[in-house]
């Protein structure tokens, strides 16, 4: 027979690979992790085990989850991968943003809407002949709940039967991007910009979040008379927000803007953007990070189409980090699987998605070997149909290996999710199984500051911060029974 | 900008690492691979990609397909895991077996069928209180074609809406068992397994393939009058019949057995399969290769559980080689998931499925360092909930670090399927994607010889056989134009 001390022993050996596998639990933690444990089995032995769901109809259920409902008192961390136009619930967007006066609507004539704000009946446009006071819409409505409804309908993917919606990758990013398109004209109005900053680091806050680094193309904004504001101005808008934020939340570290650039553009288009984010990181160095290449991948337009744009940088010297998105994808051996070489190869900083990583096993060695995390965004990746059981998920096999990654939400307000706590219980109990415990969470929260763009005093006191906020965490399970036979904890 | 030979280096560095990534094509294999390349880009830009679909839904354009039809004429070598009950077509057991002379049936109280074969009017047994003779049956009913098709069913899980029919992983494990169940009556009758069989043999043949390891309970075998033959003689016939096919297809290399117990049994009963099957492997040296534990694995009744049985051969000083299904699931860190790692520590030959390997760091080093291959059943794991999009399948990791793998089929009648070339098919077009080219392909072939429990000189001429039958396949390809502009193979 097989010696079972020897058995144990290679258990443990691989155990300690996986993500948080070298974290030394304390006693508290230990307890609070066999509860963790019990609590999974529980729901994995359930009848509907909504990892294994589409999130739209697994979200009723995760709420009612005792595992969500202690994520959701976690302190996460930062989060490292979420766009400008899906950081706020479109709840409030529709209840608060659209009921502000001079909010024009227009239907276009592929159904969808349109917004405006301006302080005199706005003149036609290709595609919106005919604006609507909004205001003045609702008065002839009566009740107006359906109506919200349907603008809530346009400004997110979420619908009750995702499969009839979505039949394929094309149909949902379709939709997709047909959502920016709709929040655009509220976001980019400048006053609404500012309170939606603030709103959307609020959001953040509420769920246990203590930094954020913001993919976006920084769009210029509007007055009611028309005005148009710069880049620079929405930059120095998004700072004092920050500024004011942390003033009023001593606990929260901040926010970081990675420049992103749609690669629908042009190779000379890109050239621009890349030339404006070094500039903007000299002006801003607090603030601009870096840079990224965003919208859906794709083969013709791949990263090393864009070479010239993307050598820039090194050419005159100068560094710009990069944060690409690279192998948002199930099709291998394709020009977006190779993305994720490419991005190594042009020294990216983080790798945005990486859903194809784990069938690269020589991008997988450069990736551990340069430091180079890995931002998982488990519930776009379903949404976004790569992926239907999130068991499944290709990360798993990165969760097993200790491959360095972070939680992140990409679009929650599109996805119906807020903050981290959704993702992150998908990657917890979906994607890493029972083996995921206390630890892994622990290294993923960690992950969040260390692989944060933070220079390095600022990870150094944020994660003094983190690790007084995770202690108050433990000790208020402490008091509580963990032990198996009573799952008092809710 | 990175050097782009360098980046050349790295591209053919990481696919030199996946299975056949060393296999070197001779400039007729290159063409025929340029042109496969080309045809699986067409199939994965189509509307509908068959690998993403369910089997059921994509049977129809897996056989349109010009790549289906090629890797029927591959030659590709042996076929190492197919259980009897599910190794003939189904058609052939409706329209040929149940035709036969003093064929029973009865319809159970679960709506569900037995049959019988019987020179006198059946007993009643407890789940078949009323026996009727077919022929009689079918002569009432005027045109039995409806009344077929329904058997049909009753012996397949195939059905237009598979999602709809099997909700579940429990469901569709349910009606496996049974279909195995009514299939039992028919296949136990000595003079219908003699001929089942032979055109088991020729179905693998006619799909080119040339040897067959099969998993057994070498069931007991009845006759007309009531005689109930024992396992030697089922052994003896299973010997017999494979002799009598190799005289007359001369290419076939033969078919061995591995006994198989249930792992619903008890302790007990799984010791006295052991010894049962060391006596039969003296009894039996050129068929009788090993021992597995079959059925859906259970958590409670995990590998370890059967410790003691399992130990039985190397305490007696006995080689009983293993062959165990192991993780064929995605729950992982449950003890089905630690079935990989137990499979390992008993010096399993092979691990069937293997489904969770790829999230098994330390286990998937000590297969590749003790040459443990993966059976990888595709079809199978999609039809039995396992993953419902095959590009996700996690054998796609292993696939691409080149991890010693064989395609094959476990159930092929019971999902609709025959031979090996739709299970290829999967993972060449769907696991593989663009990256698996040609030599995957030959890799995969060589490895079910290299892999299989022929003695050394066996495998020797048994690749030797392979590689005429390989290279006149590619000639007949070679005299046909593989240009890109020109898919002239259908």
């Amino acid at each position: 027979m097989p010696d079972p001390g020897q058995r144990e022993v290679l258990m443990r050996e691989e155990a300690s690979r996986q993500v948080g596998g070298a974290v030394r639990l304390t006693a508290a933690e230990r307890r609070l992790d066999a509860h963790l444990h019990w609590l999974k089995k529980k729901e994995m032995a359930a009848a509907q085990f909504p990892p294994a769901m589409h999130f739209f109809k697994a979200r009723a259920l995760i709420q009612r989850s005792p595992i969500f409902k202690l994520l959701q008192k976690m302190p996460k961390g930062g989060v490292l991968h979420i766009h400008t136009s899906s950081l706020v619930s479109v709840d409030w967007l529709v209840k608060n943003v659209t009921y502000r006066p001079h909010c024009y609507i227009c239907i276009t004539w592929d159904n969808s809407v349109r917004f405006l704000f301006s302080s005199r009946q706005p003149f036609p446009r290709w595609d919106c002949l005919h604006w609507q006071l909004l205001g003045a819409l609702r008065a002839k409505l009566g009740d107006p709940s359906d109506f919200d409804d349907g603008l809530i309908r346009n400004l997110t993917l979420f619908t009750e039967e995702p499969d009839v919606a979505y039949p394929s990758q094309d149909v949902v990013w379709e939709k997709f991007e047909k959502a920016f398109m709709v929040a655009a004209g509220l976001i980019a109005h400048a006053p609404v910009l500012k309170d939606y900053f603030y709103k959307g680091l609020e959001e953040l806050h509420n769920d246990n979040i203590m930094y954020l680094e913001l993919r976006s193309g920084v769009s210029r904004t509007y007055e009611l008379d028309g005005t148009i504001h710069d880049k620079v101005f929405t930059l120095n808008m998004f700072q004092q927000v920050t500024r004011q934020f942390v003033r009023d939340h001593p606990d929260f570290l901040g926010a970081r803007i990675i420049m992103a650039a749609h690669r629908a553009l042009t190779l000379s288009d890109i050239t621009s953007a890349v030339k404006e984010a070094i500039q903007m990181q000299r002006d801003f160095p607090d603030l601009v990070v870096g840079f990224d290449l965003v919208g859906r991948e794709d083969g013709e337009k791949n990263i090393w189409y864009f070479k010239d744009a993307l050598s820039l940088p090194a050419q005159i010297g100068v560094r710009l980090p990069y944060f690409f998105h690279a192998g948002e994808t199930d099709d291998e051996g394709t020009e977006v699987d190779g993305n994720i070489l490419d991005a190594l190869l042009f020294n990216t900083t983080r790798i945005g998605h990486g859903f194809a990583m784990a069938h690269h096993p020589l991008a997988k060695e450069i990736a551990r070997k340069n430091n180079v995390v890995l931002e998982l965004c488990p519930i776009s990746n379903q949404v976004l149909k790569l992926v239907s059981d999130l068991r499944n998920h290709p990360a798993a096999v990165l969760m097993s290996e200790g491959h360095p990654l972070v939680i992140s939400s990409d679009d929650p307000s599109l996805f119906g999710s807020t903050g981290l706590s959704y993702d992150f219980y998908q990657a917890f109990v979906g994607i890493g199984g029972l083996k995921a415990n206390l630890g892994t969470l622990k290294e993923l929260a960690i992950n969040s500051i260390r692989y944060s763009s933070l220079p390095s005093h600022l990870k150094e006191s944020g994660l003094l911060v983190w690790q007084n906020k995770w202690n108050a965490f433990i000790s208020s399970y402490s008091g509580q029974p963990h032990h198996k036979g009573t799952p008092t904890l809710s």
